[in-house]
């Protein structure tokens, strides 16, 4: 994908600069909205703006909504009120809002003091709920139904009023507004009966969401009821809009990549990674790994506590950063695997118990193989073949040992936090790899050197 | 919702104990499919065999498709050969292929016996395809339409034959077989010209897949275009069938799924966190453990080939887990947010030296920002609050300069690894967090007594 439309934008450069543009209309005529962007993307502004003039009004009105806010803002400065009325006038009304919140005021007084009366009403109305609430998500624009129309009604209203309307296939039976039902308009058109009413015909067992409904719940209703659309009702179940299945997507790619960069130490963020600055990218990532490091306190105050014992002992200090990764890396197992089925709504906060048996049983398991292992390799490895005798059998036992315990502590802790962070409110992948890894981490120095102090130095 | 399913179960399983059946048959009915699965989920197979029973027609077959393996193979145990026909009928054949491909070979063998000529044809072809490609996610039964055909002839012919396809809203118009063109039933509908012909109305700049296309690849360009169906084609551009956007949206799950289990150093399996046995979530993740434990063998080696140096110097044993975290840290930053971007396209290999510059770049940031935090911390914290009298200016300056050079490098690899990874072949998430880190904590290791070397024992 991305070679073809590399080669595109140098193809489309060059006929620019050449003034052919005849040519480069008819191969604009040719691409997928999603694939001008990416072309637009590389390409320097007065390019951009130039390119964008030649757009056929249908595609143009989709590239727009795709692209950086930046190009938005610079191709919005460029249009006369005119235009710009005409422009927004093509836009589905979600789409329009989602362009509205990213800009600067003195813009969005310009478009909504060019939109009509009836279009800047629900535009404010959608301006007004939550961000990332359903209602920030959903457009006002659905076909609505009565449920004593029938099926050569309905579709004859589908005909007349569907070309404004994001999707039609998906309609919504209303009385007073009331959600009562939904026909699909498959269902309409294999009807063998054209005299049935909506009502008859409608399913009530409506699934729907309020407009203060989480968007990342909102995405999991979709691809757990397999819907094209999912109506968004009011407090008293008035229809006020539907929510897309496209718009569900885009939500569910943006919650991943917030889960990745947040599991990573990362503020996230929505701009992309080449299109965010450096200095952007950095303010991103310091605050993680300044308060990491400075944490790191409590790991230098435990090694400097048995420092005498570890002079004593020198065969001991070897063995930390393996005693501490195991640790890291059989915490964060347990934590990434509960953290994704919370997500994916598999276990919920009633399931602790089953999580942490098994954790437990799991945890036993991975502790007996990795201390059986670890022994092996402390002393025909380490001891015998590299020749390290400092390595007494009582060294091999405190290092085999502490490898059980803290592989123990680490899942039961990985498979824990998250759960209690979920039931308290917080993201759970805040707890994830880096901080959970700096817990494990204390706490696997103390169950070494606590053992160590059993066994050594008693 | 979970909370409501289960005071649903217990509602349910009470009700059948007391053989209020008809109650029972009052309540599915009203029930959504995915919330019959949730609640047969944590049933007792009897129960779910008696339940399953109970459900309307059209929404067993539903139920069946989403249900586990374990129970469609146990309720397809209790099928007679005629109910077995009936219900395989009623499945659209890509839900049919994805319940064959999970059934031990004399279920399969059975399935295929009772199935129609027709289906059982599409089927066998459906199973050649590679796991993960296009072919064995594509259904093939779709509406296919003529270039003749008017916009009546057309609704006319999506009213006869468009009860048995998957969706009816994209049409695709062929002519031997050769794909030429889409329209959707919604411009149909809203077409003023009922005499007007699809070859007129067709968008002929469709955007399909091979056969062979990676179903990672599939689910991006769904949320990339907003289709609603995307056609699939073989090596001669015949139609050969369509994958819909609910099953773009699984396959989006899953591969989600899989990187964080990837990430997360954990063998990715099918199976939810709690169906999956003890036995099986201990081998998925005993490989990285053990394999990570055994490499942290290096970090052993280079500490004893320093032993004399860190006896000399007691202070700087004390800031090796600081050090390898705030390595560590940086590497799966860097490599978390590449590995991201990677999988949404938004970039690739061609991008290696705009990526490798920006992480430079964030890298001397990060790396000046945490040294000098790190030399404040040092001096006046540990050595003058906490009264480490070890450290002296210099071994204060030697883990300063330590710090700077392991974040450079860690975010430099953890950039640099994944595109390589990509580029020739392997899982760019297979080089995330475990293996970076183990890698940087090596490293990090190296510098911290290069440097010590070079100051305080030259």
């Amino acid at each position: 994908m991305a070679k073809r439309s590399v080669s595109i934008e140098g193809a489309l450069v060059a006929l620019v600069d050449e003034k052919k543009y005849k040519t480069v209309k008819d191969i604009l005529v040719t691409m997928n909205p999603a694939d001008v962007v990416s072309v637009f993307e590389d390409m320097e502004p007065d390019r951009v703006q130039l390119l964008f003039r030649m757009l056929p009004k249908e595609t143009a009105a989709d590239v727009f909504v795709e692209m950086s806010p930046e190009n938005q803002q610079m191709l919005i400065k460029g249009f006369s009120d005119v235009q710009l009325k005409e422009f927004f006038d093509e836009l589905y009304i979600d789409d329009a809002v989602d362009i509205i919140e990213e800009m600067p005021a003195n813009v969005v007084e310009r478009i909504l003091s060019q939109a009509d009366p009836q279009a800047r009403k629900q535009i404010n109305e959608i301006l007004r709920y939550p961000e990332n609430s359903a209602g920030s998500l959903m457009t006002t624009e659905y076909v609505s139904l009565r449920p004593e129309m029938t099926v050569s009604e309905a579709i004859l209203r589908i005909r007349r009023t569907g070309v404004d309307k994001e999707t039609i296939y998906t309609c919504y039976v209303t009385q007073k507004n009331k959600l009562l039902g939904f026909v699909s308009v498959k269902d309409l058109l294999v009807s063998q009966n054209d005299n049935a009413t909506m009502e008859e015909m409608m399913d009530t067992n409506v699934i729907s969401v309020n407009t203060f409904t989480d968007q990342e719940e909102v995405a999991q209703m979709f691809s757990k009821y397999d819907f094209i659309a999912l109506p968004v009702v009011d407090t008293e179940n008035r229809l006020v809009g539907i929510i897309t299945v496209d718009d569900a997507m885009d939500v569910m790619e943006d919650e991943v990549t917030e889960d990745f960069s947040i599991m990573g130490g990362i503020t996230p963020s929505d701009k992309t990674y080449l299109r965010s600055s450096t200095l952007e990218v950095f303010k991103r990532r310091i605050p993680w790994l300044m308060l990491l490091m400075v944490t790191a306190t409590f790991t230098s105050m435990i090694i400097n506590k048995f420092e005498a014992a570890l002079a004593a002992q020198a065969a001991l200090t070897a063995f930390i950063p393996m005693l501490m990764d195991t640790g890291g890396n059989s915490g964060s197992q347990a934590s990434i695997t509960v953290i994704r089925a919370l997500t994916l709504n598999e276990i919920d906060f009633k399931d602790i118990f089953k999580v942490l048996w098994k954790e437990i049983r799991v945890a036993v398991l991975c502790g007996l193989a990795l201390s059986t292992v670890c022994f092996l390799k402390v002393w025909f490895i380490d001891r015998a073949l590299l020749g390290n005798s400092d390595i007494t059998l009582l060294v091999a036992i405190v290092i085999t040992l502490s490898i059980a315990v803290t592989v123990f502590l680490a899942k039961v802790i990985g498979g824990f936090l998250p759960m209690v962070a979920k039931k308290i409110g917080f993201d759970p992948a805040v707890m994830a790899s880096p901080l959970i890894t700096t817990a494990v981490d204390a706490l696997s120095l103390l169950v070494y050197f606590g053992i160590a102090t059993m066994l050594l130095f008693k």
